[in-house]
């Protein structure tokens, strides 16, 4: 429906984010070149790319973050600015971010837009390093003053935390550009953390951080070197949480012990960087322990404490997760951050275990909960990401607003989904020794290393507006197995090779398909692709008696902006009425919008002061005021109400006003 | 039902509160002499005569609060205890509800308990004169060195609200024991006040306190001394919100004029404290401005953002409301102060107004939102109050916990129950030129001034067990109008005078009787009292498809306890079948239950990873792992299981478990 950017990428080279070592225990691994060249995702991808990311340095520059770093480089004097002492990390995201991005460019490619990203990059890389201690250490916030003292606030000081990103900046920047500025700073850093926090270190700190992010990034930086001394620290830095030295809370992932961890809890981004971390750990030692703990949680966590958007954490009250089916709508929390870090989670799962669930989740997310998270034209972001907004709505302002800002005082979220969105093309295909794994439908150009040797595949859709996908293999020797992913929400499809309808073996979510494929030979799937209706688990509270409307991965919700005169806190969906889809490329920059049938409850106070009222069914209630005794009137049914629904992560792109994912049946 | 403790208390006298002067415009007036002497409220009352007030010393002892004063006074070294700036006000709200209790137990009375309250009260109160300022001043967390200074920090530093529960804990010593020791302290800190904030202050701030308290305590010494610059001071406060000296904010009632308020916003108890100051305010100066606000913005709250338990404060994030019908269960605050909030507007809305639904929602608010704020037993105590603890709940711990806790680190709870238990007796009836008004139903003596003279009334019932109400006209001279609540559950009532049936005026919630009463003349008033299922307006969405049961004014919760094998979050309500009620005088120190019948559904996890699943009747759906095509299993109807709900007051006395009020049907 909606045509390709006409200039297509050229395809990426090199590793992304996660490459494990060929020792890793992982069921499979990441495609060796991947890029995304047409469809959906080079839309999105275009605006991250073309606005988001370039206007990364001006908003540091004005919330203060390169300031920290000149002042910590001896550059310029000044005060620390900002609120938190994590702000360096954001500076750090950007960079990775810049860096996926450059690979995607090539060297001395992309014009002038190209060369100022190159030199940006240089020039915020060479700060970095001119800001870092002789010994490894960078923290502009204890540097500069404030807080007590070098790890002195373990809890609070986000150090390790901010080395982390430094470490995954440095490791993206040497795998996009082979430039090492920025990943000598970040192993130096490494070096500084195994000296004081290691399990050999001499008078060093029995200690672990309060935001996970260090685990994941030394597993990289132990992929990236080859030195096992940084697997030892992640192995040891995981080990050491849930004994106390957080105080044993759950929000700083200190309550239990990971190998003992049965759910998610606490602090949703804290969970799901630590537990990504945990996957990493478990690929590179291949411990069963920690792969069933990663299981098992992962299990608790999707059953139960997911969002319909694949949003995680439900609780604004320490940003965290709730018990188990408490997933409020208006309340949601959702953290922006939360979507990124389970769509790098899920990542990790899937090639840990090959199942396909973990991408089912991955591809849930970033169709909707993360996606939401930034505008359609990549300058304005959401921190939070509720189900609803209601009628009357009073915006809190702040981070957490509901209209989309800027920049935040808290700025984690906007440049997460920068660097994920940046380096995307490396979570869509995988490889293992009987042949290729499609996890993600996206038109691109995708190499994979198989035992049969290495295959090269494209592939062509304009999902998910269409269910179509056509893959060629444009290199394939010999005897190897496709395995295409069949979506959890997928009702039905058609799979044809070389014209010819096959049934493929399914297992384990996968469509599997094998054959000794020639060059040029082209598969065509198409799912089932109508609109539904979505209903809950009776446990989730928050949404009895209401069902969602989805279509392939995509949820969808109503806003006040199609619908006049508001009310959307007194809709009715008329769950017995048929769908329809309409193409609107004029809408939002081209969705496929759903109608439906419904009404709308007349508005107004309760007849009574008091809004709640006598079941009907057993017994007479006062009607009037203060009077008893006579039959309280039924709702009246309301104005039959055409209702239109648009994709979720669409929303909040037009005029303020209401919106809903869940739509109550009566 | 259950008996009356066998010694009643002497009828208490004097002044409560809230006492209008002669010039207010305020339709109804306090009674002139209250006392509480059986049934229900007698027994709640002795518990916080007996358990909570007597431990209040020890506690604010080891908490650090009489520490503070002690340093401030130069009686003691040290560093400032607790967290708050506002511990001071701890001890003001247990000396407020102690005096209470002082003047109920009458001077030289009460034994050794009563000699050693009268000893605690002495000391405390002069110890409270010895920290005080020269000037008036007295905030230890500012007088020990916390904090920027004086006045500097007119957001958060809390000097005019503990300033006010000063001056009402004063004006309570004064007016239950005649001692003007903290009553002088208190006028001292007004003097400054006023010479610092007062409209005709030279050099003064032109600022307002980021949390109110200080309006209401102003217009009482007003009330109390007759100097109108009190009156005139708290009418200036109220009128510079509003105006962004506390930066815009709504959390600190800042965001829109007084005048110009539509609704409930921002920090429930600021709020409520805020409109108890302003219904005090209008109640002296008449002003019709004034009453329009209060009682729009009640309307507004109480259709919209009100519990079914009267609980105030939807959200955790900034203890706030929330937007209109935005109600959750799980994570309710309805913190227990804005529950003690509330019924001190709700009484002071009565009084201006002469509307019987003020007393209303007093009543609900008292027997449910309030009371569960306190254990049984009168030690533990909760700060927030839930509508609901889910299986496999984690307790965040803290001062959030819902297991019952001794005392808070933020303590303002606990003294906040007592003192408005220990006045309870206060906010029962009330008179006007024409009559006595009954608002809420105790057993008691109580003398009301009427325009026939003064009328004196004993009541004795065994509400809310029982609906049936005795009232007998001990002194009462001439014709007058007794007016009765007819309580809006009410779906019937008998009543009778002298035996005789009598068929009263019903105006605007009151039952109303006017002849010419003979001493010893006896109304009888029998309410059907039967247990009833509630639902609520459609919009708040957190309920939709659950009823509550109520009987009277109690709100009712099933407990795990009561439901062995837990599965709450399972429960269905059988809404056809008839609800049963049990005299247990053996369970919770004596109830009545409420039977039901139900089911519980099957537990585990959803049959996919995945709680969310397509609505059926459109179409077929995955059934197992993975695999499309196959209808889906509608959910197992579950085990047949009868449930016993009990009164939500007492929830959390027994052992740690699942709870809920509100019971899914479908």
């Amino acid at each position: 429906m909606i045509d390709p950017p006409a200039a297509a990428a050229p395809a990426g080279q090199g590793l992304g984010p996660v490459a494990p070592t060929a020792a890793a225990r992982t069921r499979l691994r990441p495609a060796a070149a991947a890029a995304v060249t047409g469809g959906f995702w080079a839309g999105r991808r275009a605006v991250i790319a073309e606005a988001s990311i370039p206007q990364g340095p001006g908003l540091l520059e004005s919330a203060g973050n390169l300031h920290n770093l000149r002042v910590a480089a001896g550059l310029e004097a000044g005060e620390f600015r900002g609120r938190y002492p994590f702000v360096d990390s954001d500076v750090y995201k950007w960079l990775e971010a810049a860096c996926w991005q450059l690979a995607e460019i090539g060297p001395g490619e992309g014009g002038a837009a190209g060369r100022q990203l190159a030199e940006d990059v240089e020039r915020i890389s060479t700060l970095i390093a001119a800001a870092q201690e002789p010994d490894g250490y960078l923290n502009t916030w204890f540097q500069l003053g404030r807080g007590e003292g070098r790890f002195a606030d373990l809890t609070w000081g986000h150090e390790l935390y901010c080395a982390g990103h430094l470490i995954q900046a440095g490791i993206a920047h040497r795998r996009a550009t082979g430039r090492t500025v920025l990943f000598e700073a970040g192993r130096r850093f490494a070096d500084l953390l195994d000296a004081v926090f290691g399990p050999e270190a001499k008078d060093g700190i029995d200690g672990v951080e309060g935001h996970p992010e260090i685990e994941t990034a030394l597993v990289e930086l132990y992929r990236e070197t080859g030195e096992r001394r940084y697997l030892t620290l992640a192995g040891h830095l995981v080990d050491r949480r849930g004994h106390g030295l957080l105080g044993g809370s759950g929000y700083f992932q200190d309550r239990v012990p990971v190998r003992a961890a049965q759910d998610v809890e606490g602090h949703a981004v804290r969970q799901l960087y630590l537990l990504a971390g945990v996957a990493d750990l478990a690929a590179e030692t291949g411990e069963q322990e920690l792969i069933s703990v990663v299981e098992r949680v992962w299990e608790a966590m999707a059953a139960a404490k997911t969002h319909l958007t694949g949003g995680l954490g439900a609780r604004h009250e320490g940003e965290s997760f709730g018990d188990p089916y408490e997933l409020p709508t208006e309340q949601a929390y959702c953290e922006t951050c939360a979507a990124v870090a389970s769509v790098q989670w899920n990542w990790r799962m899937a090639l840990l275990t090959g199942r396909a669930r973990y991408a089912d989740l991955a591809e849930r997310t970033l169709f909707n909960a993360l996606l939401a998270g930034v505008s359609l034209d990549g300058t304005r972001w959401l921190y939070v990401n509720p189900l609803q907004v209601r009628d009357g709505y009073t915006d809190p302002g702040g981070d957490k607003t509901t209209r989309r800002t800027r920049w935040f005082r808290c700025a984690c979220c906007p440049p997460n989904v920068m660097r994920l969105l940046a380096a995307l093309p490396h979570y869509l295909l995988s490889a293992d020794v009987e042949g290729v794994q499609v996890h993600q439908y996206a038109t691109g150009r995708f190499v994979a290393e198989t035992g049969a040797g290495p295959v090269e595949l494209s592939v062509e859709t304009d999902y998910p507006w269409s269910g179509a996908v056509r893959l060629t293999v444009q290199r394939g020797p010999g005897d190897w197995t496709l395995s295409l992913r069949l979506p959890h929400w997928c009702t039905g499809y058609r799979l044809s090779v070389a014209g010819e309808p096959v049934r493929p073996e399914q297992q384990d979510g996968w469509l599997r398909v094998r054959r000794g494929w020639r060059p040029g030979e082209e598969v065509e799937l198409v799912f089932d692709l109508e609109p539904r209706l979505t209903g809950a688990d009776p446990r989730v509270d928050a949404v009895r008696g209401s069902l969602a409307i989805e279509r392939g991965p995509l949820v969808y919700c109503v806003e006040e902006a199609d619908h006049p005169g508001g009310g959307l806190d007194r809709l009715v969906l008329d769950d017995a009425a048929a769908l329809a889809e309409e193409n609107r490329p004029d809408l939002l920059g081209g969705v496929v919008t759903v109608r439906a049938a419904g009404r709308r409850r007349a508005g107004g106070r309760s007849a009574d002061w008091w809004p709640y009222q006598p079941h009907l069914p057993l017994r007479t209630a006062p009607s009037g005021p203060d009077r008893p005794g006579e039959p309280t009137r039924p709702m009246e049914p309301g104005e039959p109400l055409a209702l239109t629904a648009v994709p979720y992560y669409a929303w909040a792109n037009r005029e303020d006003g209401a919106m809903r994912v869940w739509l109550p049946t009566g």
